[in-house]
């Protein structure tokens, strides 16, 4: 399941991303973008490098979406669990967020991600493992 | 270093915190703990669970915390890396983490947390390393 | 399944266990226990310290056989991913290994498991995620 | 510093590696290759896969010297911490790994690696954090 423009609107539109600044730009075939913006709130306590939770959730979010794009309309996942490193001091933004499949095995999903500051340098690495849900059926 | 009641307030009265719902409780001889009582922002897209990165932002602070009480007043220390596990959906509030200190080697600190839900179910397990860093002396 | 004495005895006698010194010695209750005397072929590149991959083994090892002992007899299981951290540096013998189960949830197994030196130190900290495998039924 | 030949071939000749069927066959400007060819003893509780254990140590071992080539001949290093996914059982050998270096900032090194069965397939992804040490001066 790709997600079309209005599908990465309404999933753009709620008050986590906006609260820290998170905007998914692509998600498709296994494979997910998003952008880091940080708000005030989510520079602390450095005031312009973003928290290491808000690079964790920029990576848990554009993962899970990524994860995501393999199941059908409906369907939910949830992480496993994720290891993340932080080579290098998240100084300058825009911060842009790629994550791949590395390998699906059933409806267990690895994955991997990069963060990249704006001049391509790698603030986070992280892989994860996601299991995805089945949607319920209606009743 | 501990962290008194002072200090504590000082710390707990952020941007970040607020957004979230984050409040550390006591900070003391490499150990910390912190309770989460996730604001509406910090439940998305499921309204009443805090997302996986608040419940990692959690884990990442207390754990800075407590290794940061290993050091002296104006030290820093960066978090390298963390592996977190979500063992269990984090449906009942408010989330208590608690972070103890491995092992310290030099200027590296080997933490463990966990975060229980209001019956004690773990709900985000991690361990991660920390590098301590040494205050400038002031110009 | 908890395993007796004769089942730990079948279990310790295995190629790759006498190639770098593991023991099992209990398995129950989601819990195990097994202790390395490293073999000279285990040491290197350190002729007394057991290789970090020797040190893994031996949490992969104990961590599955308790997870194992979640299931029926013949059940497999299969590690989906490790995260380990060395604190110390591994030189005194024997080292045992404690492997415990944080939680289960459904047929995921979410453990985590230590590694002390003769002295109590903390050599290797562990967290590991398992999945338990139905035996498939006799043809 | 990178390995020429002869350098190789007296790291290859151990007794770990023999026992386990590693082959270190490239290290060079961060990145290192390596294969395993399981041996007999490396491959329980099933006949053909190697054990996750030796595809860690694998992983371990061309992490570390891809590492090490950052430093200068007589210098050291250790590994912090490691995380492992499975994502393939590892049933068609030989099993061949590569390590890069995602960035190193001072002697902490982030590296990356992932090992693929003869098929081009991911049997085993790792990301681990790497200190290097400073060679003692002769005494």
């Amino acid at each position: 399941m790709d997600f079309d423009d209005a599908h990465l609107a309404r999933l753009n539109d709620n008050p986590l991303y906006r609260a820290l600044g998170i905007r998914v730009g692509r998600v498709a075939a296994g494979a997910a973008q998003a952008t880091l913006e940080p708000t005030a709130a989510a520079c602390w306590p450095l005031p312009t490098q973003p928290h290491g939770g808000v690079l964790f959730t920029l990576v848990d979010t554009t993962t899970a979406w990524a994860a995501m794009s393999h199941g059908n309309e409906g369907d939910g996942c949830v992480t496993v669990d994720c290891s993340i490193q932080y080579p290098a001091p998240a100084r300058d933004g825009p911060f842009t967020c790629a994550a791949t499949t590395a390998r699906r095995s059933g409806r267990t999903v690895f994955m991997r991600a990069e963060v990249l500051d704006a001049h391509g340098v790698p603030v986070a690495l992280a892989q994860a493992t996601f299991r995805l849900l089945k949607a319920r059926p209606a009743s």
